[in-house]
């Protein structure tokens, strides 16, 4: 961490810290010793469920409160956090004890996760409510549309096993039928097949999870179109 | 609830809503009817949850951030939200449908705390973070010393019972020594005692619970003492 490379993180985040000893302590691990951003991540933490409850409210604004809060589940969770501190170089700005620093600590999801709620803590004290919520806005905003397809299809599967389960009718197969592209890059496409009802959907996705919510809602549909 | 109710609930609340419609939302339990209170409750909870953060974050400036955590998820739990309806007599406002009113809904504790964190929310839309805000702070900060203290003596009993276990000792013996005064006005008197160590601490309260834990700390205070 030099003067110039904090010069270039707050240029990334759109913000010109007025107290820089905030971003300092939010970059600072408990392993570096006693002024480390653990009470900013506490703060950070609820900054960023605000903020991104009140974009969700904003972006879909016909969705009943159960599917905000399956969205916001998963915007929040650390692998998103863990994936903007990446985009953000926070590793190599990161203050760690040596040891913590040789055991590969400034890559770790949950050392990257926390610093960068404390990040958004750290904006939060330094100028408001109204800056951390423009900052968590333009790291987030882009990744809503994605996550929730993610968060509701996620449901497709556990839907169909409850209508299967309430009329007492075994539980729905998955096959991968096949893969395409290479291991980077790869397409699923997954059958889901309900036997006693002869029907199946074919779902595609960019992981063999997607592929199957992408096939159970597909037999999810025919099934509520042929039972209602 | 009459135009002349929601004028009170406004005094008593300190804001006097731009949109009105907001505030009776707010009030709308989802039995009423579709344009009912679940999503203002979703903004709410987050509303409250960064604004009780934030004074917490300034009550306690020395605080580690486990000890925030824990007296945060005293101030935010349901108990509290109710108790905080009653004082501003939220039932009497309520909008439920006949039948949930008739069975009571407007004193169930769950309907009113959803219904305070709706309101929460409701003033956050209506007039930003900063009103939001300042409504929790009227509200939550008498109570956050005496959560405070409930939260961090919760622990106490924890932390005897590590202490001695991580030594392979047995667990403390609690008993009531004492109740003083009558049944909605008692005090409780309780020794816990220690007997590898014969060391006692009598601890007095108003809940057996909250005697236990006095008891526990000061048996805590002197075995941390002695073993130093």
């Amino acid at each position: 961490m030099s003067t110039a490379s904090l010069d270039h993180l707050q240029a990334r985040l759109g913000h010109v810290f007025n107290d820089g000893g905030l971003l300092v302590r939010a970059l600072t691990h408990r392993s570096h010793g006693a002024d480390h951003n653990e009470r900013l991540e506490f703060l950070g933490d609820a900054v960023l469920n605000l903020a991104v409850s009140d974009l969700l409210f904003d972006h879909f604004d016909d969705s009943p409160e159960g599917d905000l809060t399956r969205v916001r589940a998963h915007l929040v969770r650390q692998d998103m956090l863990h994936r903007i501190a990446l985009s953000l170089a926070l590793p190599q700005e990161l203050r760690l004890s040596e040891g913590e620093a040789r055991g590969g600590g400034a890559q770790r999801p949950s050392i990257l996760a926390d610093a960068m709620e404390a990040i958004i803590g750290a904006v939060y004290r330094d100028a408001g409510y109204a800056a951390a919520q423009g900052l968590v806005r333009r790291l987030f905003e882009p990744l809503v549309i994605e996550t929730a397809t993610q968060a509701w299809a996620k449901d497709a599967k556990t839907q169909l096993q409850e209508w299967l389960q309430a009329r007492r009718l075994s539980v729905p197969d998955y096959r991968i039928e096949a893969t395409r592209g290479r291991a980077h890059d790869q397409t699923f496409v997954v059958v889901c097949s309900v036997v006693e009802h002869g029907i199946e959907g074919r779902g595609e996705g960019r992981s063999r999870r997607a592929a199957e919510q992408e096939a159970a809602r597909l037999v999810l549909d025919q099934l509520s179109r042929t039972h209602e």
